[in-house]
């Protein structure tokens, strides 16, 4: 199964869904390298756009994604990956979903679910969570 | 709310996922444009990376996805969009998501999912359907 990362210059974007909840969990981009690492490891990894490079989401944290599931589009240009969430959360805010905001009609937002863990604990000063967001 | 549409040259990736059942059932990009169509008609409209034009997903095929709820990422550039999916799948394909192929680790894919309609009575000649894939 051939996946046509020319759309994006290289890069897959990638959902993140809970395999036992179903709830969408965070949205990563994926090039062929990290394609590859998640497959041979079985451990969610990405490509980081910030830092140029491969990240094995929670490889700080220890909250790392176990793939249960692959799927791939009709147009082989996204990947849906269920997994299993080895931690209370994704989110560096600390939340267990990154998508913790809801948009109202009139364009605010509004956060709408409860904190899971600090993120200070979990990833240190907040200076380093600036630099190094999702890390 | 000001979303991050710079980070891919004006767009955003856009998951739908049924209101209901929380199933997966596409992945599409939003400019400026169609987000502000989305909210304003309350029917999920993408940008066509294809055909560089808006497209009101389900226009032709009267699949609509009616927004129940719009979620954004940390970084706000990711949308997680709950839809009422009117009809019987998005996929044109024929499958209720676009996600039917499994992964394997061997890197084969299978169709996992049933078709649940019939492309060509939904989108006419087949030869149309390969020009214009996913309206």
């Amino acid at each position: 199964m051939d996946l046509d990362f020319a759309k994006l210059g290289g890069l897959l974007p990638a959902i993140v869904q809970d395999a036992q909840s179903g709830e969408v969990l965070m949205l990563g981009f994926m090039n062929e390298e990290a394609y590859a690492a998640t497959r041979s490891t079985g451990d969610v990894t990405f490509f980081s756009r910030s830092r140029n490079q491969l990240w094995r989401k929670g490889e700080q944290s220890g909250h790392l994604l176990r793939v249960r599931e692959m799927r791939v589009d009709c147009d082989v240009d996204a990947l849906l990956i269920r997994v299993d969430a080895l931690g209370p959360g994704v989110c560096h805010e600390g939340y267990r979903s990154c998508f913790f905001r809801r948009i109202y009609e009139n364009g605010m937002a509004e956060v709408v679910e409860e904190r899971v863990f600090d993120p200070q604990a979990v990833y240190g000063a907040r200076e380093n969570q600036k630099k190094d967001p999702r890390s």
